[in-house]
């Protein structure tokens, strides 16, 4: 027989996937003596079985009432007795927290009849009787299914008759005037009366809970966080306790350290005479923490005590609930807090420096996203700042700019150097190119999927959204607050994208001082603790991790700050910025030559150019390797806009004005170049095989810099990769005339450079070829942003503006494929690509150079696969860094954020 | 010890991964004990461990030497002796034939001194020095890499002074003298003189056919045919029989059956006293082997035995060379001849009614390529055409037209009805336009893999292509034939695209018989023997099969075809065409819509159009699965151009004419819908998810079309397809809303209908997750078309004109990956798709609806992986039913082509 129901004392806090969250912490401070009270917990097995089944399971309604009567003997009373009854709370709580499930109902085993024994042992009949219309509220609302609003309705229309706002003013006639209208509710809406029997009240309670699993909500919710849909939900029994019994009585929570800063101390708030939710409801000032230590010491201290044991036990942050009754204390909840960035880093070296955790754990407890944070810059000061209002923080950073309303000005402000922050009621994808420009976006609908968030979080841009308070209106080209105030276009604001706060003028932007630090501008035992926090933890990443780190740069500038943020190498170099501004020329030549001998010109011009560039990029990272990619985009993206010249064209036609020759040869070759879907058309090493010389030029400036380098005594250490590989017969045909130039260089210049050759593994069909794809390539390089597109056939240009948003608001997605690595789908091709690489080639030399090699979860998932290193931009470099050593600690992330 | 060597007693045919094709067939003939001159075969083994390391491999020389002293002992002579000499040829030949590879030097063993010892053996001095002119030339050429030309232009110029072009009019002494001047070049070329030793002859010799296995041709032949790199090649060492003794000697080449009829009989050609390649390479006329007869009856009588042996060994047509050395026959090679598509369905239909093979090995002598070829229609009788020219056949059928010279009067001529022949020098991307346009092509430049002949293919248009005889002057707008005769824009051509032919005027296109066959026009039993061989193959390999067969079909009239040509119901109806033509402005209506009412009416109006396309295709299909794909192109498709808005409106302000607003809002619309890679963009299952109710309006159609046909009585079955998923929770979220609607039908009708609901596999990531798409999915359908551009990455409408010619050229492919799935990419997600999915969900119905259905090849590897059907266009229908005969007799293809 499954046992389905434990008490609190058989369990413990690592029995979350039987138990729950919830069930499990409170089990794990019953056995650490602390005070919790009374109860058992019902397991996620029993949901499981029930929602699979439709009925409660053999033997649970046994089990329950075999624990309901050793809890009735326990606390010497019994569920809804007409004299002294017991009450219980019901509580959902999954593996995982989750919104949208069933939460709580308090008082079960109050009745028409039990409510008068409770107000004979209370000695309070307003207690008792408030009791009771909590519990017609919340069990008709959430187990009944009954409208909330109703319920609202009646009990601020009882205030209100009694001329108050606050609850307190009703008193126990009131309240059982509400009692009976409540019940009357729930009559009208279920055509059954409020249910008096104590032992169905629970019976439907837990049902209710069970049912809760999946409600639309819930399902949404699990679908865009990855939440497997058959976990079930364990529901725990307690027995009640009362903070609403008077003045004397309480309700709380708490920290045992500030989740803001980090700092040591005891942060909490405090509601009298409350029970439940109403700390949280805010629907009373609450008293700082500290304010009961004058109200009842003992408790205080008791509290105290009780929180530095539960944070040397569970030797991290904690986040409590309690509860006071008449003077005793009673722990009703307990788990790991969420902190803030900045409070991650500093709690965890606090721990080791306290002898709580050690170096690898305290590297566990933070994460990449904390220190991506960590390194936007933020407002100085916003103390004296004016705030217009504060809505959702939807993409980090701070900006400050002039006002606008649409993209066109955002775009023609922006030309003329002006920083500018577009704000919109919501953006589509018409304003694109407006949020390109702006230094941040404002929108006034929208949460954190709105098309808004969803592309600035790609583009790395501050956003806030949602800021309902203001009044957008792009007509009058004017923003209006709840205050009244009025700003206009042009007009100064600033948004910081982390906290949602928007400031009227300008607000002073300081550099994050965890940059400064990987600058080299602050030593790491300087002033701040968070730089210090921040270097031992990334200090001990790099000891600890596998994973190489490089970085993506095409410049000496990028490389060289890559290489103060501890870059290892260069994992990308993108050899596309040789072909635009001032020499987009080049390739006009190139497309426009009219015979070989042109087509050569064109192609001998680019070489000194192309030379310098990789001088300059090989000196800077000297000893150090560096991917050159070959040429990769479409030819005639660095041509004018076929639009632009068949628009000028039409018009030179219909209006008679002469027709510009060059322009119009141009016109015939851009007409020609251009494609349906050029992101898989005529692109890398397609172009490289159709237009003859382009690879061989860009192999030889790279062996001509290489050669030159290392007549000056320096280390140069050049690779060469080939881009959009999908069959390895492409890749023996570029090799084989990459190694004829890079004869040719040696044998001029007399200074052999070793040179690796390797591939992208960019194309699915790429990382399903592997095997034979390895026998030609020195290394693998992942491009993952192009996987992506083609793995999942998405168009980042397209659909990350078109259909994202929607799809993350539908759970298609829990995080865009873009940000973090899919693992079942493009991951696969990963893993596959690594294995049968290296089962070709032992000892192949395989790293990643999207964009996912600075993601925090992707890189725990390259290095699972094998991977010898991650590349990313130079900005990501730490992140990557400090991902890396977490990543090598385990296969878990440690779910602390 | 390996043994590398091999008598010709030693072997067999089926040894032709060791002996080579050639040296399997010569040992099989040696067994059957016909008349073979004795020989020997060293291995491919031997090649390739020469490969591996250059040298010659320990033991092979002695080997050599052994096998050479028992070939003297039964020939009783000696290697190069000088008064009695044997002598020997040389053959390469690996498990494939193969151009590009060293292929014959015959008469090794000559030498300054056994040449006269030949003379004084044969009584004919011209015959010897013959014979040692024809060593020193092809040993120069073929193993000492001396340019041909050199020797070719001696030999001119001495029958140049002999004032004659007829080899067989220089003497002896010329021959002499030719031999010194040969040897000169040998000298001058190599530095070193002919060699003269008759061992190191042969040894050199051998060891030149090990090396042309790498030469650049053979390596690109063997990157274009997929031939792996490291078989490496046999040598065949045989002793010289001679047909260059005088006139009681010859040549010749034989097939058992007429190859291209495939009527009974022997045809053939023979040369008299003449060696080796000279009855191929044309330089006199050949006899028609009849004529043997007459010439030495007891050798044609045994030729002609010899021949049905060899025919009823083989139980095949046979394709032999043999030689007539003064009155005796031998025979000098053998192989299953190749034949035309016709002749293998008679060939194979004759044998079986001969008893020498079964129906299942006819249905695996002939091919669906084979079947499709007789399907195009073709000349009527071309017998009374003026041939302008002979040219490359580059995509079959037969086209009539007149002649147009670019794309836009081939556009503007075929937009006014008429037939049009594009002809060009070459094509390139810009005649896209006019090659759709056209009903043929005809260039002057170029073979099967240019530009012309690719795209052609791919489109399934007539090609006729590299027509070098005729001059193309596009600017005169003339042909100019070899004979002078000028063809004009406008004049009528008639090209076959099968033979190569270009006719002059206007020829009479005859339906194929076999197309009429399957449209029920002609009885299997009626008239011509070919429908009835087809008629047999066909209905064999329905008996056989495994595979399904369906169509992909959008209306009733293909559907009803299909039904005629064997189809087992709809695999992929397009519901695109619903939106086309007329239908756009439902589209606009929809786009332009203000508000949620209008977007209503707008899809409210589709309703009705859509059922009624439904119920006809249904109707057509009574009994059978229709398989309808919800929208699946992206919407903007549907719209107007973008560039044709945005131009008209340039040059409305330009020239400023007032602007018509609907257009202009138009404009708005297609510019923001506009995507730079519509392909992988906002299409199919994205779409469905993004504009609220157009699936559901799709399968309410669907539905209520369904119920229609039922209350009459009738027995419809519509299956739902969502087209391209990549994740499983879109498909879980449009199949909730198909149930719901369907569910509703049911309940408005009273007509409940079981409809299937399932998806289309054609992104890699739904391939790679399929174990998780199939809980959600009732089937799969494979759309490779989309997996082979998402696979690849390859944008079909690009890269088909861009750089498939090219890549073809380089051996890249094969094949294009669009004609014949990718077996080791794509075909990997395929199976991978299929086993996981079956995994998930036992009995998952899986077919495949992409070209690739009606393609030969790809119909095995569906079979293979174990798909349930294929779905194919009505034409291919037959094809694919006799290939999926052919697929569930065996892994193999047979290689009858």
């Amino acid at each position: 027989m499954t046992k389905y129901v434990y008490d609190f004392s058989e369990g413990g806090k690592d029995m979350k996937d039987l138990l729950g969250g919830k069930g499990a912490n409170l089990a794990e401070m019953t056995n650490l003596g602390l005070p919790v009270p009374p109860g058992f917990v019902i397991t996620t097995e029993a949901c499981r079985a029930f929602l699979t089944t439709g009925e409660v399971p053999d033997g649970l309604t046994a089990e329950i009432d075999q624990h309901l009567a050793d809890l009735e003997q326990a606390m010497g009373k019994r569920l809804g007795d007409a004299r002294d009854p017991l009450l219980v709370s019901v509580r959902s709580g999954g593996k995982f927290s989750m919104p949208g499930m069933m939460d709580t109902v308090l008082n079960i085993g109050l009745n028409d009849e039990s409510v008068e024994g409770l107000t004979g042992q209370s000695g309070s009949d307003r207690f008792a009787w408030d009791s009771y219309r909590r519990l017609v509220q919340m069990f008709g609302k959430t187990v009944l299914g009954v409208d909330g609003e109703a319920f609202e309705h009646v009990f601020d229309e009882a205030k209100r008759a009694k001329g108050t706002t606050d609850d307190l003013q009703l008193d126990a006639a009131d309240l059982r005037v509400i009692v009976q209208r409540f019940q009357a509710i729930v009559q009208e809406h279920t055509g059954e009366p409020f249910p008096q029997d104590p032992r169905k009240q629970l019976g439907r309670a837990v049902q209710a809970v069970f049912e809760s699993w999946n409600t639309e909500r819930a399902k949404l919710y699990r679908r865009q966080e990855r939440i497997p849909g058959d976990l079930g939900t364990a529901v725990s029994v307690c027995s009640m306790v009362f903070g609403n019994l008077g003045m004397d009585s309480g309700t709380g929570v708490a920290f045992t350290r500030d989740p803001g800063s980090g700092a040591q101390g005891v942060y909490g708030d405090y509601l009298q005479n409350a029970q439940g939710e109403d700390v949280v409801a805010g629907i009373r000032n609450t008293l700082q923490l500290e304010q009961l230590e004058g109200l009842d010491k003992a408790s205080y201290d008791e509290l105290i005590a009780t929180m530095a044991t539960l944070e040397t036990h569970y030797r991290d942050l904690c986040d409590i609930e309690f509860t006071i009754e008449r003077g005793t204390l009673w722990m009703l909840q307990t788990r790991v807090g969420k902190r803030t960035a900045g409070a991650a880093f500093r709690i965890a070296t606090q721990l080791v420096d306290e002898g709580l955790i050690d170096e690898d754990e305290a590297l566990l407890r933070v994460t990449g996203a904390q220190l991506a944070q960590l390194m936007f810059p933020h407002f100085d000061s916003t103390d004296s700042a004016t705030v217009l209002t504060r809505a959702m923080g939807a993409s980090p950073g701070a900006a400050v700019g002039k006002v606008v309303f649409d993209s066109e000005t955002a775009v023609a402000w922006a030309a003329r150097g002006e920083a500018v922050v577009l704000v919109r009621r919501e953006t589509n994808p018409d304003d694109l190119s407006g949020m390109i420009a702006a230094q941040g976006i404002l929108t006034s609908r929208g949460g954190k999927t709105s098309h808004a968030a969803v592309v600035a979080r790609g583009m790395g841009k501050t956003c806030v959204c949602g800021a309902e308070e203001l009044e957008v209106d792009v007509q009058a080209r004017t923003i209006t607050a709840a205050d009244g105030t009025v700003v206009g276009e042009g007009d100064v604001l600033s948004i910081d994208g982390t906290t949602g706060e928007v400031f009227l003028g300008e607000v002073a932007v300081t550099p994050s001082p965890v940059v400064q630090y990987f600058e080299g501008e602050l030593a790491a035992g300087d002033g701040d603790d968070l730089v210090q926090a921040v270097h031992r933890l990334v200090v001990h990443a790099d000891a600890t991790r596998r994973l190489g780190v490089r970085t993506n740069a095409d410049n000496p500038e990028d490389s060289q700050r890559a290489r103060r943020y501890g870059a290892e190498g260069i994992g990308l170099c993108r050899t596309e910025h040789m072909f635009l501004g001032e020499r987009r020329q080049l390739v006009e030549d190139l497309v426009l030559a009219d015979d070989e001998t042109e087509q050569e010109q064109a192609l001998a011009a680019m070489l000194p150019l192309q030379r310098e560039d990789f001088i300059g990029i090989l000196r800077a990272m000297d000893g150090l390797p560096v991917t050159v990619r070959l040429l990769d985009p479409p030819l005639h993206e660095f041509l004018p806009d076929l639009l632009e010249l068949q628009v000028e064209a039409a018009v030179a036609e219909a209006t008679g004005r002469p027709v510009d020759a060059k322009r119009q040869a141009l016109l015939v070759h851009v007409r020609r170049l251009h494609e349906s879907n050029p992101m898989i058309g005529l692109r890398g090493v397609r172009l490289g095989l159709v237009v003859p010389g382009l690879f061989a030029v860009q192999v030889r400036a790279l062996a001509e810099a290489a050669a030159e380098l290392k007549a000056e005594g320096l280390d140069p250490r050049p690779e060469v990769m080939v881009p959009l590989v999908s069959a390895v017969q492409e890749l023996e045909i570029v090799r084989e005339e990459a190694e004829r130039v890079l004869a040719e260089v040696a044998a001029q210049t007399g200074q052999p450079v070793d040179v690796l050759i390797g591939t992208m593994i960019e194309i699915p069909r790429a990382a399903l070829t592997s095997g034979s794809i390895a026998t030609s390539a020195d290394f693998f390089s992942f491009g993952t942003n192009d996987l992506t597109q083609m793995g999942f056939g998405f168009s980042r240009d397209d659909v990350e503006v078109s259909f994202f948003s929607r799809y993350l608001e539908l759970g298609v997605f829990g995080v865009s494929p873009f940000e973090s690595i899919d693992e079942s789908g493009i991951g696969r091709l990963v893993a596959i690509s690594v294995e049968e690489g290296r089962a070709a080639k032992p000892g192949l030399k395989i790293g990643v150079c999207g964009e996912h090699g600075g993601d925090p979860a992707s890189v725990h998932f390259f290095h699972q696969v094998g991977l010898d290193y991650v590349s990313c931009s130079p900005f990501r470099v730490p992140v990557a860094r400090l991902e890396a050593g977490r990543a090598a600690l385990g296969p878990e992330i440690s779910d602390t954020r």
